[in-house]
């Protein structure tokens, strides 16, 4: 397959997938969600996205409808279906289906899987940002799929020409971009520390290590190449000895 | 039909209906909605329910892929398929389909509407309400899909056996209930207004006058059913001549 849709057993082309209207994530977002590199044929770092997706469904009472083992032995066997070995891995659980209504319903959970083609983002070309105000709520430690907020985030670097949106809280703490993270070899820092650090660096799953030299047109970092290299080196290093 | 579905010109039974795995509501949650009341086949409030859905649309971005009239004549011509003319009517646009990503697909909006038989609640039965703090985003000034708080807050109010959860900000303030108002017949308020108001009255599109007497398991309100009275008689008035 090209690129493969998963739900619920059900098996097929991605653009030609069909889902219940009444799935709670069609009405509520009600859902968790989790996506990981696979290269080869070799997921990187399944047990972690697996254990937190987990994490994440139990924090809103959400009983995802087979074991951790089960989950990894189905989205391994899906990699088999596919054309090419080289893909981004896209899981979901949505809170069950039936007519809306906000409180918990009786039936089952739902899963999604998709995979696409995609090579991982070898970080080798430098990143321009911009930073906004974080409105997320205040449960980012779940991976929900209430995104509009990041959605907008993302819209708005887009039309900026940049490659990511740094999200900060009121007072300027930062806490993530609108779909990666956001470090520079610092504990939690401001924005104002952010454009004063010797080297940012953005992370995600498909993207794990970017450089960014520009913040809000202003330049940025670019001071310790050294220490960007080595981390750089150490990141890939382990990602491709892992789906050798 | 019993219960309809519709999705972008298709219409069916709506628990046998679907969408595309790839419509935005299901990665994202990354839509507006609306819902309204239906008596005899007539709407209540239909003007200001459908300006309310274009004011969502505009914040985020999402062009409503109809003008108000044409969307007015389908929400009205989809309620003469219905096996009774007393229904609650839902409808919401998302922002298109394609492959999951956040910055905004170049697709137009999608159109989904459910037509459900529902007699309006005659808030005839008083009511008991729980307190929670309001962790949702900053901008319910827009009615989006992402409405996961809402979700749990109305079960916690289920299992506590109560009608609804009233949500509050940091420093009391409160906002309004997981899916629906709350009034005290004052201007913004406390969670300890709320607990020493005359009356505590709760609000939504389907239930739209009820009158609590508990929350938090204490005893609330209940001190002038002469006004009570007078509002839910004028509400329901103009419900039922609207309606007629």
């Amino acid at each position: 397959m090209k690129e493969l849709g998963y739900y619920n057993g059900k098996i097929g082309e991605l653009n030609e997938m069909t889902v219940p209207m009444n799935d709670r994530a069609c009405w509520f977002g009600d859902g968790v969600y989790e996506a990981a590199m696979v290269r080869n044929g070799h997921y990187f770092a399944l047990d972690e996205h697996v254990d937190r997706l987990f994490r994440s469904a139990a924090k809103l009472g959400i009983a995802v409808p087979m074991d951790k083992e089960a989950l990894k032995t189905l989205l391994n066997d899906l990699v088999k279906q596919m054309d090419t070995g080289n893909l981004m891995a896209y899981w979901q659980v949505t809170r069950g289906s039936g007519p809306r209504g906000h409180a918990f319903p009786d039936g089952p959970a739902n899963l999604w899987v998709t995979l696409r083609p995609k090579e991982i983002n070898p970080g080798s070309e430098l990143i321009s940002l911009i930073t906004d105000e974080d409105i997320r709520f205040l449960h980012c430690d779940i991976k929900t799929l209430n995104l509009i907020p990041s959605v907008m985030a993302a819209e708005k670097a887009k039309q900026a020409g940049c490659y990511e949106c740094v999200l900060y809280r009121p007072g300027g703490r930062v806490t993530e971009c609108s779909h990666s993270n956001v470090h520079i070899i610092e504990t939690p820092f401001t924005v104002d520390e952010l454009m004063a650090a010797d080297e940012i660096i953005v992370s995600s799953s498909t993207a794990p290590c970017n450089r960014a030299c520009k913040v809000n047109g202003q330049a940025v970092g670019m001071k310790r190449g050294d220490l960007f290299e080595a981390l750089h080196k150490a990141v890939f290093d382990e990602y491709y000895s892992v789906t050798e």
